[in-house]
């Protein structure tokens, strides 16, 4: 197939195991499936699809859905290569670090921050991600937070203004800040965005704002999501329950309260494992949230400063060893958890119906993401019916 | 430059940051390298470098030495997948499983493992390591040890007889198959073999019969090195002091006197995180053997039971996350130590005089290594000059 053409139809037959993330029918051992005009349109099994124009043997290898990864920072510039080297000789990380990538990317021109987005998204295609979610956050100025979203939205419809990220040295103070986030800079994003996001944390935002901020946003069309609990226990779990946030993002220090609040409310908990990787902090008890009910989503929170990975496939190992999530459990969490958390019904998963977005894995199941960790096994990676990889 | 074609010199200019290994000079910024006839002929200052062949513009990127993995079982048969998603469910780690692997190396033929082992190398190598240590170990008949050795000599010169490596349960008694290991299996093997292992430990070899079988080794012109202290406190490490091994491998648990021992002797520590993280068993403690002047090497142990990943990166972030050790000193480990618990003076580094096998990083330097934890960051390897990836 000639690359950028899009056929009417593709069959990918001989697939060893399909992972379809439809709760009913979740895995399936020697299937097909048939994209059709961006979307599936059959499921069943090797041998048995109809015909369609073109025809990719998978050859006894894994199919899974493409990876959303519903929480990335990658609008920035500068380099925090040295903070990162101090912190793994003992420097503990704090929220203050962010300054220094406001700085950079202010300084920085669209097309510089545009080229390096670009770049983020294609190593992120490169290792099986079809959706991924940008946020703002690292201008802090009107015009800087606008621009950012309009470059995030050049690659995703996923967009979340983060305006909310941390109070910029140069603001005359907190209050006065927080009044720029919900008038004159949330007038100038909304246009650009879907979502609508909060740091709650000490050295942050506290409750009273975030409250504030997420309610703005809500009258501007924007939907609610909360970076809540990194760092240690805080409000930003239960106003994520009390908001109807799609999703609590961290959830790293939880109460007994907090995991009630996210059982009974829906809200997704967001796990961020490259994170507590990157900052040797420990990690989130997914055990306890999923006994819980609570629906889980694996993302990288791709970003210069705590977790500057771009791996789904590493998130879902650590996910699996360190937060001992059953390798089923994590790869629902990388797919149809990151697509609940953007309240997506059309991605993270492959029944008829869904996006045509699917990676066929070198590997005959999606366990050996979490059995053979930091090998790259994303042999092809298609999205909306069309190979990017 | 055509594949397969050797130029007789290529000059590698504009290195944003070259690790050389070289104790004397470890780092150099700005730098340029000549490899010529395979060898390295000349480092300096970028744009300063006498006329090559051929000219690779690295644009201000990282290059290291090849990877040099040396600990990995590569030549065996047969799935373990169940085992380790059991094993992520609860179940333990014992040296037991290894049969499972032995009944299918054995029932497969030549063509079916050289195939297999290929695939691995060829991972390694995408990975960036160019040189590797392939044990056998999963024959532990006199014929299959001998062809599993076979089969490793075609991919490397750095080959390991471990018929040691559990007693098969088709054996008479443990005694009987040391005598074999010793007797008649080491001659049909040592003609494809540089090294001799044991696995000591409790449910494998103990200490007598792990100094009978590295002396009976040593007779026929092998070296040692062993599996020592991986599961639990024993005698391997201070055996391979004893003998003069080139290395002791695992190290997990140590006393203060297996330490003394490592650093009085000489013996390379090579520590293999991949297998705890994939046994999910406590790290060895790299800080005390480093503060105690022990040469630490790390390599991936790349094996179907207890660590199946073939990623020397990812064994370096784990090294700086999980071990402490600070990025300089797991670069140094899987390149220059890897080269010391070869014995390998050539191979390691990149000073005048090694061999060209080297690794372009799609990084500004090798920090990125732990930094971008799972991102697959190896834009080019070249081994003895010549470009593989
Ligand atoms: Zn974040
Ligand atoms: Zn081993």
């Amino acid at each position: 197939m000639r690359s950028g053409e899009r056929p009417v139809s593709t069959l990918f037959d001989q697939i060893g195991l399909l992972y379809t993330g439809d709760p009913g029918r979740e895995e399936i051992e020697n299937a097909a499936l048939v994209v059709d005009g961006g979307r599936v349109v059959w499921v069943g099994p090797a041998g048995g699809a109809p015909d369609a124009d073109e025809r990719v043997d998978v050859d006894g290898r894994c199919v899974i859905p493409g990876f959303v990864d519903s929480h990335a920072h990658l609008v920035f510039a500068g380099d925090r290569t040295a903070e990162f080297a101090a912190r793994m000789s003992g420097a503990s990380y704090t929220a203050g670090g962010i300054r220094t990538t406001v700085a950079a990317t202010r300084a920085a021109t669209d097309v510089r921050l545009a080229a390096r987005t670009a770049a983020l998204v294609a190593e992120m295609q490169a290792q099986g991600t079809t959706t991924v979610e940008i946020k703002s956050g690292y201008g802090l100025t009107v015009e800087d937070e606008r621009r950012c979203l309009e470059i995030a939205q050049a690659f995703t419809e996923e967009t979340t203004y983060l305006g909310a990220h941390v109070v910029p040295p140069d603001a005359s103070s907190a209050d006065d800040y927080v009044r720029t986030v919900t008038g004159e800079m949330l007038e100038a994003c909304a246009p650009y965005a879907k979502w609508i996001d909060v740091f709650c944390e000490r050295g942050a935002f506290d409750a009273d704002q975030t409250r504030e901020i997420l309610l703005a946003g809500t009258k501007a069309g924007l939907l609610p999501r909360i970076h809540a609990n990194q760092l240690g226990n805080g409000p930003g779990v239960r106003i994520a329950a009390e908001v109807g946030a799609a999703s609590a993002d961290h959830c790293t220090h939880l109460t007994a309260e907090d995991v009630w609040a996210l059982s009974s409310s829906g809200v997704v908990a967001t796990l961020l494992p490259g994170a507590e990787f990157s900052t040797r902090s420990p990690y989130p008890d997914a055990r306890r949230l999923l006994d819980a009910g609570v629906t889980v989503a694996l993302a990288t929170d791709c970003n210069p400063g705590s977790s500057f990975t771009s791996s789904m496939p590493f998130c879902v190992a650590l996910a699996v060893r360190e937060m001992r999530m059953t390798p089923l459990e994590a790869i629902r969490a990388a797919t149809y958890g990151g697509a609940r958390a953007l309240r997506r019904g059309d991605i993270g998963t492959l029944r008829v119906g869904s996006r045509g977005d699917l990676v066929i894995l070198d590997a005959p199941a999606y366990v050996h993401l979490a059995y053979r960790p930091g090998v790259p096994l994303v042999a092809q990676v298609w999205k909306e019916g069309r190979r990017l990889v």
